[in-house]
């Protein structure tokens, strides 16, 4: 199946269930996203400290509906589950208009539009709709409420998995699982983080190690660091944060804190030279995960690649960001651009010049045409002698890519050769430099 | 008063006296700005040595004017102290129009301005008239001369007044008093430099300690530094000196010699975030007492502030530099600007980390609002948590502003909650980091 | 003579002689230079290993053409020298055209073109024609191919003249000697550096040495480089390679490998400030001599002047790059250029501040006019007064011009004064600063 079509496939999969930061909508999700990549799950039991939160409790949801005085049921969970605030605690009464006013919640600016709003840290309960169904309701008398959840000791679950390869250094990818019927600011980060896997799965060789996170929004990956955060913190190289990366809007790429990282700059590299129809912005608060993976005594190298950002697209955190919001084409070329990324680290290591004083004479190794004076230069004979003489002063292939402006995997080609003839060598096995 | 009704108040005062960079003028003014500022006066004798200079001979003059061979008197000093040079020798005589004619100075290029020249170092006399005025001298017959002036031993006078704060480093401001009725440049600084004083004594807990100090152009300035330039060196955090700051055009700042110092990069931080109809232009020479503060030996962080740039603004070194090149508002904006300035520095401390490991959890301090998922960040949360995480790579209040693209003063309230809740800690009280 | 018809007397002497990497008509060139520039010859024997590559045979030629069917001569060397592939074998015997076509090089998309191909690493022959002449040979039968070339063991021959300075350290200039008649690919660059030698013998007092190297291009650098590029790699300052000079496009520079040494520095701050009608590019592979001087292990800091780079101006490597290309007046600024360049690094030595605390009193010495007040400055004295202050920071006279964003020379007259007056110091007599 080509990859926007099991984009699609799964995203319909997934769209029906209810996720929140913790229940069974969660690990149902989980379950269908590993036929993508085998992903352990870990749960970890409400209560549990990690850092300076705690895991709530597993919050879990049968039906919700309200009744008018008229005995219309209206706000149903069944039909569309952003009707329920989530973390509703339960609740089976009658009650007054009045009272009942202040649970409901609306977006008169957005009249169409079912709002999505949760309730983790604070026991309360509410309806939101569209402000056109708020306003048909009748504006007095008694409402039957009824909310059949549950709200109880359990545990929170994400989910991890780690593709070795020969080098303990490690790229990371994460994205987040915990929105209700959401696509672009839920489904379409999980997607590209599960398509992405097979897409690394298949290169060759690989130096670096791979790990994918996939956890509920900030107290998933709370957890996720509490247990695995300062083990990897010497490991990663670089990291990406997958968000709302599904819309047809421009690549968004978003710098990590540190905004001159290694994954920076590999990403602006390929966004300069590959990728070119896109946008960069700098780190902020009041995003996605990276908040906590850049977060003070981490400070991970770890930017965040997204279309239009959250928030600035104006189905963001509503009932309409549904299917119609996304191009599956344009998930899928996130997928590529990320694939692209690891392809252009491994290939970036360190180098140096194999061969001293003058250019090499390439005829003796054929590797130059015939004919001089032709003032012709094939690009990898071009990037060969580039390769050969650059490296004495940048030291990567990357660094090489920048300085004659062309995009590294262009070099693979010649580097292959250089190498295989010992006109350049791999770092480690030079004398000392 | 408001600012710029007691600004003018005190330029009335002050217009009408003949200064010079030594005499009684001098006096009379600086006593009149110790109502606005307690300057401490300093007299430094006649033939004093300061570095590569001599304090020169004190100046008076009672009164100066040329009689035309017609009887008519002219190119009176009372009627505009302007007439006469400044440092004139005294003289009493007749003379031939030949002779008179190489004492007399005029623009003929701004007919109706009286230049304004001096003659500190060479004992000579003169007399400065309009084009016109000059035009309508009988070119022939005999002029009577007469300059009653002294010049004997006596002292330069000039001012400072140190308004203490908790630390030994300071921040400096300085301005000239020297020229005679001249309003742009001449009285603006002063007054400025006065009435910020007030603005500093305002601010509660000062950290820095302020230093005003008002001399005689150049050779007053090296009078100060001969006396306390050595023991100020090792304290001067930033200063300005302030010339040419009342007139309408844009506020300029010139660079300070260093062009990189805390001083410039403070004072560009307010001109790019919120003084932005404003220019820059480098430190050169042949400009005021920055020439003296960052001369080779002191090379102190000292800046220029002005409006329209010495030498640009046509008025510049005549009779035409009166009060109707002033706008008191623009002069105020000055002072706002400095005082605005110092209160950024006041708060720009050194910060680190108080809590590691992921975002801290503002609910349970009360410092987040209920409702998760509204996408709403008011401006105030969203700059603390951003001074908890850049603190841990920009180490000042500035620096994270810069990187926020926000002025300093804007973190302020943000600064006081992060502190108090220990969430970021003054670095001097923090571990090693 | 004046220059440019200096350089169009010798351009015509030089013009008909067949060159090649070695042999008579090389010798011969050097001879006619020799005239402007002592010259040192190094013969170095056919065989020689010089770093990776190998001294090839002697190619000596005294006819080559070509008979037709019809016994027409055609492709006569003694007519255009481009006609014979240079370093084609000796060949005199009767061919069908089927075979000749395989020996035949023409450009059909500049039909009146001859190339330039040459065959210097691989025993073969051929001929060059327009695709006029091409089109007009008859296209069966039988032809005489007859070419009296020489092949043997000889020397390769080169050049080198070193101007002594004070120091040891060099200011390296470089340009190629290979090419049969062309103008501005092969002549350009000799004739710059022929009369640029004497525009640096002219300069007194020189504290560089001056380094002339003229050799083939590559082969004979690489030779040059085998004796004595170990030798002068610590003494080498700055260098250029002269190449296509001599057309009325823009001044082009390429930068050094380093691309911020100071021959990138210097010569930018020319073009910057003095010869703006200009372009820059960044090193590349595939361009002349720099590809050695600046190869690993050397990394001299070697840029390269042209005008019109090889490859982008349309005559380039055909007969059409003949004296119809070059305007000797163009010729002329680019040894203005390098001598100005020169000129720059001659006096672009460290300097200390000679005066501390203050601005010197110039009155003293003679050195400030005489009325103050005036607003007017000398561009010397403004200069005289920034070189003492700005040395404290920026301590050579480029780093002072290009604070003050002026040309170096400018700074002369003050630099002397300065000197002269112990305002400033050379650095080397300062005490520890």
């Amino acid at each position: 199946m080509i990859m926007k079509n099991k984009l699609e496939h799964y995203f319909d999969k997934l769209w029906p269930i209810c996720r929140s930061i913790t229940g069974d909508g969660l690990r149902q999700s989980f379950s269908i996203l590993q036929e993508l990549i085998p992903f352990q799950l870990y749960e970890v039991p409400s209560g549990t400290p990690v850092f300076d939160w705690k895991i709530p409790k597993e919050w879990n949801v049968k039906d919700a509906y309200l009744i008018t005085p008229e005995g219309k049921k209206v706000a149903q969970f069944s039909l569309n589950n952003l009707h329920l605030m989530n973390y509703s605690i339960p609740v089976n009464k009658e009650i007054s208009w009045e009272e009942l006013k202040t649970h409901l919640h609306t977006l008169p600016d957005k009249p169409n539009a079912i709002p999505y709003l949760t309730t983790y840290y604070k026991e309360t309960w509410g309806f939101c709709l569209s402000y056109n169904e708020f306003k048909q309701l009748p504006q007095s008398g008694t409402y039957k409420v009824f909310i059949d959840t549950t709200l109880e000791n359990g545990s929170l679950t994400y989910g991890q998995c780690v593709l070795k390869g020969t080098s303990q250094e490690e790229i990371l990818f994460s994205s987040y699982l915990c929105h209700p019927s959401m696509a672009n600011n839920e489904l379409s980060g999980p997607l590209a983080l599960a398509l992405l896997y097979s897409e690394i799965e298949k290169l060759e060789n690989r130096y670096y190690t791979y790990r994918f996170v996939l956890a509920p929004e900030t107290i998933g990956v709370i957890a996720f660091l509490a247990q695995f955060g300062l083990e990897i913190k010497e490991k990663i190289k670089a990291g990406y944060v997958l968000t709302c990366c599904g819309d047809h809007g421009k690549i968004t790429y978003q710098y990590s804190k540190q905004a001159n990282s290694v994954a920076d700059e590999m990403m602006l590299h390929f966004l300069d030279t590959k990728y070119q129809n896109s946008n960069t912005r700098d780190f902020r608060v009041g995003g996605s995960d990276e908040r906590q993976y850049c977060s003070p005594g981490f400070n991970f190298p770890v930017g965040t690649i997204m279309r239009t950002p959250y928030k600035i697209y104006p189905e963001y955190h509503t009932s309409l960001d549904n299917k119609s919001v996304l191009d599956f084409s344009c998930l899928a070329e996130i997928v590529y651009l990320l694939s692209d990324v690891c392809r252009g680290f491994e290939i970036n290591h360190k180098i140096v010049p194999g061969h001293l004083f003058g250019e090499p004479m390439l005829g003796k190794r054929n590797l130059y045409p015939d004919k001089g004076g032709a003032g012709i230069m094939s690009s990898d004979l071009m990037f060969l002698l580039s390769l050969i003489t650059l490296c004495e002063i940048h030291h990567t292939p990357l660094q090489v890519a920048q300085r004659l402006k062309c995009n590294i995997l262009e070099l693979q080609t010649a580097l292959h050769i250089a190498l295989r003839e010992k006109l350049i060598l791999p770092f480690s096995s030079s004398e000392k430099l």
